[in-house]
């Protein structure tokens, strides 16, 4: 088991200025394995949720090599449920509720077949239980991936710290970024948030991109320029299970694989956002990805610069 | 003459939250002439000014090339003024003062010799101003660049949509465009925008680089990444500078050259980034340039992506 995807599988329901979406299937973990499965053939998925959560969608999972032995269903309990309601920019949004049922007291498993896994993607959740999953494992994984966001980082910043400490890569926005670092400039946020740990830094800037930071090297990729976003939820998810899915793949953590691993990312995050819910991701071909794969690559190819004056 | 540069030339005075500086040298037409004057040996400046302009600032662009038949001083008044203060983010900023002066009643006149002009930049200031030039001019010129804002959207939208039917390439930000437009995808703010005459759109997004539409394609160039903004005044100015003095001193008016002039601008605005004035982009070296634009082209740089699994 070379990937193991640690976060939350949930409902929830969604108001942007496209729609609406009422309990569909979310969760960061969610959303991490759906595009992971479209790397690689197996993966060991960590969460936890009730006796109200669908079948089908498990089922779903297993057919893509989501393997759930480490996913613990409480009878007489329900999953974790989110609201929320995006405003008009689709980037600010207000929670509207926050049912935690299940994850109240969780304290993951990491089964024994999967404590040797060499790629951890540890999704947005309580720095907690990222930190429990830490240390089951056997050995320091070739690469353990956090995602993690503001929440976290004003009621829990001491354990959130710890867990900051101890993973290669931390992936944030930029507001969390400067947050975080007290630094507004992103190149300063990034050298700090080295010095708290992660050799490498990736900085999501949504519709403006991501950005990566490793040993003094750094990396941009544009965001797929979209007609219409629909609704961002899952997004950031998405992008880092393309992000550790094409790593774990090519099993290979190099500065090379990291960059396209950024595209990647960019790349299927864009494809979530055109619609609710993780559909999208589950039903994308790879023909579809590899040509705004090509498409990205297109959109920055320029000549050098020649001049004739100067 | 191939080059003429229309806008203001004036003095500012700002705060930032790095400092302030007390009425130095700014305008949108001194920024545009010195950043072409990395490119172009010569060019003609449509502006106005009062008896109070330092003559230091004038012998300097003389120096550069930047010819000054049609800079208009009028003896008895004052130099067009304006005060303004940014925010935390650099982005938003409140205008303490403007005191238009010379601006008022202004009609520019278009030197004999400059009629003929191949590359002409209409700096942001009053449509009216801006179509009196085109007015003037022999033949519609190679290639015309308007560069505009939301002031002029929101009291003088009559008159700046003459101009924009007129030019070759419209020049905005983000939140200008999505204004224009009443779209907020870019991609269907440029194509709504093309309807109303340009064949090219440029949209600034300031730290999160620009984009360049055109016939159906599409090229995006990040910023330079800086680890301080001090000014950002005149940045949008030096883009634009950077960007017609590039494609006139090529003689070309090519999607490629196209391509290279939004790289150079967006370097070039760089330096101007990075000091209160103008005298960071008089002083910059073409080593200087040169080597962000390296930068640049690493920053984006990715091989294909390649897949094991899928």
């Amino acid at each position: 088991m070379s990937l193991i995807v640690v976060g939350t599988v949930a409902f929830d329901s969604i108001a942007t200025p496209s729609g609406k979406a009422d309990r569909v299937v979310g969760g960061a973990a969610s959303y991490i394995a759906l595009a992971a499965s479209h790397f690689v053939k197996e993966q060991e998925l960590i969460s936890v949720i009730g006796e109200d959560f669908p079948n089908s969608f498990l089922t779903m999972l297993e057919s893509r090599g989501v393997g759930q032995t480490g996913l613990k269903c409480i009878q007489g309990e329900k999953s974790f449920f989110w609201e929320g309601s995006y405003h008009d920019d689709l980037i600010g949004r207000d929670t509207l509720v926050t049912e935690l049922n299940v994850l109240k007291g969780w304290e993951p498993e990491v089964p024994e077949k999967a404590r040797g896994a060499q790629f951890v993607m540890l999704g947005n959740l309580d720095p907690t239980v990222q930190l429990s999953v830490l240390n089951q494992l056997e050995r320091h994984p070739e690469l353990v991936v956090l995602d993690t966001m503001n929440f976290w980082m004003d009621i829990a910043l001491d354990s959130l710290l710890k867990v900051i400490a101890r993973v290669d890569v931390l992936m944030i926005n930029d507001d969390e970024a400067r947050q975080l670092s007290s630094e507004s400039s992103l190149l300063l946020a990034a050298a700090a948030i080295h010095k708290m740990g992660p050799r490498t830094v990736v900085i999501k800037k949504g519709e403006h991109g991501a950005m990566l930071f490793e040993d003094g090297n750094c990396f941009y990729s544009p965001a797929y320029p979209l007609d219409k976003v629909v609704d961002p939820t899952g997004a950031g998810d998405t992008f880092a299970g393309g992000f550790i899915g094409h790593l774990a793949s090519l099993g290979s953590t190099s500065w090379e694989a990291k960059k396209q691993a950024i595209v990647v990312g960019s790349i299927l995050a864009s494809f979530t956002c055109e619609a609710f819910g993780t559909e999208r991701i589950a039903s994308l071909k790879k023909t579809e990805w590899q040509q705004r794969t090509k498409y990205l690559r297109e959109l920055v190819r320029v000549n050098p610069v020649t001049t004739d004056e100067g």
